[in-house]
């Protein structure tokens, strides 16, 4: 049922962002039945994993799209953005009917109905890995698009292709970043307990409790601090994830104000000058029990302008178990490792979270800092994450046809604090010119409070004769901070906080 | 008078921040009369601009402290400082006092004494350009030691190695940046308006008036947009000041609050919807009568965070007419350009200040930009800075002392929007190695609320051999936002955002 309920949410907000507001974009109570796949009873019920072995011509190419199942093999050559339709093979189509919305008309669904051949097994949500012995049996199952730099712990991106292709990232191929085994939460019995040091009480909320306060949604672009760390490894190794440039999304967020909530815990204006920080402790835990943690400045959760929220929902539908189901904490213009996942205590403090990730990792050191002499209780822990732009389209290292002159570049640029974009500058010579991008998508919300990042494109003039181009990407932001220039100077041995210039080859025909 | 009680309260807050945080630095009533330089009758009276021509050993080389006036001459080569003394050859030594702070002893003064020849003309401060067919007649006296960048308008800055001495700037060496004649402001008919538009009724408070609110008290860097344009201009001519690493000073501002003083105006949290923008217009007029003006976004003004002040006090004392006598606005992390001095009007308002400096000023363009295509309506305007950091000793082009195998650097960094500065890197081996510097001076106030500037030094290792260096310095602020690397990239015509790594080369022996 949670996939059918997606993909017509999907479909919703696809249409709806044309006129409104995205952080003003709901779930709608009625459904649009118009793109509801019925089940076929005649035909056969498919599991995920059988599907899956369908990849390839010998193998035939099967794809699913909510409940239906599709042997698309034979319309491969007719479909009219070609082969990008293999991305999907053995998989479902529906995050990818999100990115390109041509697909969302009934004439589509007609044309795919013809080429139905089963069903996909409805019990398949539930299903998990067999081996109990594995922390990690539990995980849930992933779209097959997303290209993982770990396993176990999951972590995965999409390809970075796809993430300029909507201001919104579709649920499925938002990236992941797991530290340990996705805890298996019953929603039902979901507690989140709500302490402030020296106050005897807690106060301790049910996932319906949590939904009686005011619902708020927001847009925001959630990074991981190691976003990009695979360029920065091309200078000297680091430690940690492989991450190309799509360790980073953007959706919306729906939940109660963590203000607010503070509030309804006993905090008062008093009390702001006693305790310094928010903690928050997850159901995610290692082997010893230990929890994922991490903080957040005091300020940022109880100001106005802070849109720190309680989060149920992402995109308008629960939040999918690999963003921290059923309620994960979104503290816009911070990076990723703060947003922390199926939150589970929140501890107002005078301190910052004594967990690892808070006190020995996430954090930036000199280029000359290295493993025998770093000292983590040196650098402050990372939260607002710096000025970043990187290029999606075209993907390094191919070949990209010249039309009237011109090559097209798409990416995307985003600023942590609450910063906005007001420029992107892109060059393929050097930085002899620079070019202004267009910004395609760009949220009207202004600094302190843009909290989205800024889809942008370029047209660049390609000199008659040149065959290979290096393309450079750069952003500023409303503080007119702006990007290093390379990775050389910036390298820090975790590999974290890599917003040098994008650059990308390409070659050009 | 004025002078005199500066030379007091200089040498009071110097001592007192050795105890007591920065920000709480309060002037005392009663003064230490250990420092009082008394009249002595039986010497002559001299007036400033005599005393100007005495600056070498054939003119003599005269000095004044306080009331005092001094030929040194004589104590030249005994000086223990040596030649620095000459900087204030035909002056005043009390900001220099206040930066080497040694000189705050009774058994200084019995020396300087020694060498006593006069009196200052009490009623030098009064004194003006004589000729008033020129706008500038009326413009105050300044210390020699500020090195112009133009005369009418007034446009200078000290000279950058003093800048790192102290962590107050002293007034007299406080960077001025006018933009016309220096308005001339009885305190005691001095008005200032707050308009709400759409009101009918405005505010209006004296001095008198304004001195009943809350007196605040902040430390805060004030910084030129276009500082360290001088650099830029290297790469490609720009249009402006050809300001050095100077423009900038760290002073104490005390005044009233600006979110309380609109309150009393009648600003209501229901207006925060309605108006975006606060305007301030100021008394200083060009010759159509046309005021300068900018604005800030609402936000700022109102945020408890904010800390925007209507300062009547800099360091301690009234302001100095050249920083805004007798109420100026201070918008702490903000670029100086909209730290209105000689303020007259504040207007709320749902746009922002139609001005020259706010409409087609201070805002960044790409690179490619030129005079023919620049369009100021497409850049937002200047307001929080990025990140900066500078050199300040030694002076670029000037032969250091190796001892024990080092050379001392020392600088200063700072980032605007209440960013704290959590490094500074310091390279001489063009970024193979890079040196972390200590912190000399460093506000605790944590980021969003830091708003002073970071004094740094740091000890480089210099290769037996070596005969001339390049010293890069680069700060990391608590966003991890850091400097771009080289000006080819950030180069702007109006040359305003300098901020790229600082180079200077110095010969080592």
């Amino acid at each position: 049922m949670f996939r059918r309920k997606l993909g017509t949410d999907c479909l919703e907000y696809t249409i709806e962002r044309k006129h409104i507001a995205y952080a003003d974009i709901k779930k709608s109570d009625s459904e649009d039945s118009s793109f509801q796949i019925p089940p076929k009873h005649d035909l056969p019920i498919y599991t995920i994993e059988e599907i899956s072995k369908h990849t390839n011509h010998q193998e035939r190419i099967w794809v699913t799209f909510q409940q239906g199942v599709y042997d698309i093999t034979d319309f491969i050559y007719e479909h009219p953005g070609g082969e990008q339709i293999l991305m999907a093979a053995g998989s479902a189509v529906d995050p990818f009917w999100m990115l390109y919305s041509v697909h969302l008309n009934p004439h589509v669904l007609d044309i795919l109905e013809k080429y139905r051949i089963g069903n996909l097994d409805p019990n398949e949500e539930n299903d998990s890995i067999s081996d109990m012995s594995d922390p990690y049996a539990n995980d849930p199952k992933r779209h097959s698009i997303l290209k993982p730099a770990s396993i176990k712990p999951f972590n995965a991106e999409s390809p970075e292709q796809l993430l300029v292709e909507n201001f919104i990232t579709p649920n499925e191929i938002f990236y992941v970043r797991n530290h340990l085994p996705v805890p298996d939460i019953d929603a039902s019995t979901y507690e989140l307990e709500i302490e402030i040091e020296g106050k005897a009480k807690t106060l301790c909320l049910s996932l319906e409790d949590l939904k009686q306060f005011p619902k708020y949604t927001i847009t925001a672009t959630v990074m991981c601090a190691g976003n990009r760390r695979s360029e920065m490894t091309k200078v000297k190794p680091v430690k940690g994830l492989n991450w190309g440039a799509a360790a980073v999304g953007n959706a919306t967020w729906s939940g109660a104000s963590l203000r607010e909530v503070l509030e309804k815990a006993g905090l008062t204006d008093v009390d702001l000058d006693k305790y310094k920080h928010i903690q928050f402790e997850a159901y995610d835990t290692d082997a010893t029990g230990t929890a994922y943690g991490a903080s957040i400045p005091i300020w940022k959760a109880v100001d106005r302008r802070g849109d720190v929220i309680l989060a149920y929902e992402m995109n308008g539908v629960p939040l999918p178990r690999d963003h921290g189901y059923p309620v994960r904490v979104i503290v816009p213009g911070v990076v990723g490792a703060r947003n922390v996942k199926w939150l589970g205590k929140i501890i107002v403090s005078s301190e910052e979270s004594k967990s690892h990730w808070q006190q020995s990792d996430y954090k930036g050191f000199s280029p000359s800092t290295d493993w025998d002499t770093v000292d983590y209780s040196k650098s402050p822990s990372i939260q607002e994450l710096p000025v970043i732009s990187a290029i999606c389209q075209p993907v390094p290292n191919t070949t990209v046809k010249v039309e009237n002159g011109h090559i097209k570049v798409k990416g995307y640029a985003w600023s942590g604090g609450g910063q906005d974009i007001v420029r992107v500058d892109v060059t393929c010579d050097g930085g002899k010119t620079w070019h202004v991008a267009r910004f395609d998508h760009h949220d009207p919300q202004t600094h302190p409070q843009h909290w989205s990042w800024t889809l942008w494109s370029c047209e660049l003039p390609v000199a008659q004769g040149d065959k290979e181009l290096e393309i450079w990407a750069k952003a500023v932001d409303s503080s007119y901070n702006t990007q290093p220039e390379s990775f050389e100077n910036i390298w820090n041995l975790r590999g974290v906080l890599n917003n040098a210039y994008h650059r990308i080859k390409v070659k050009v025909e």
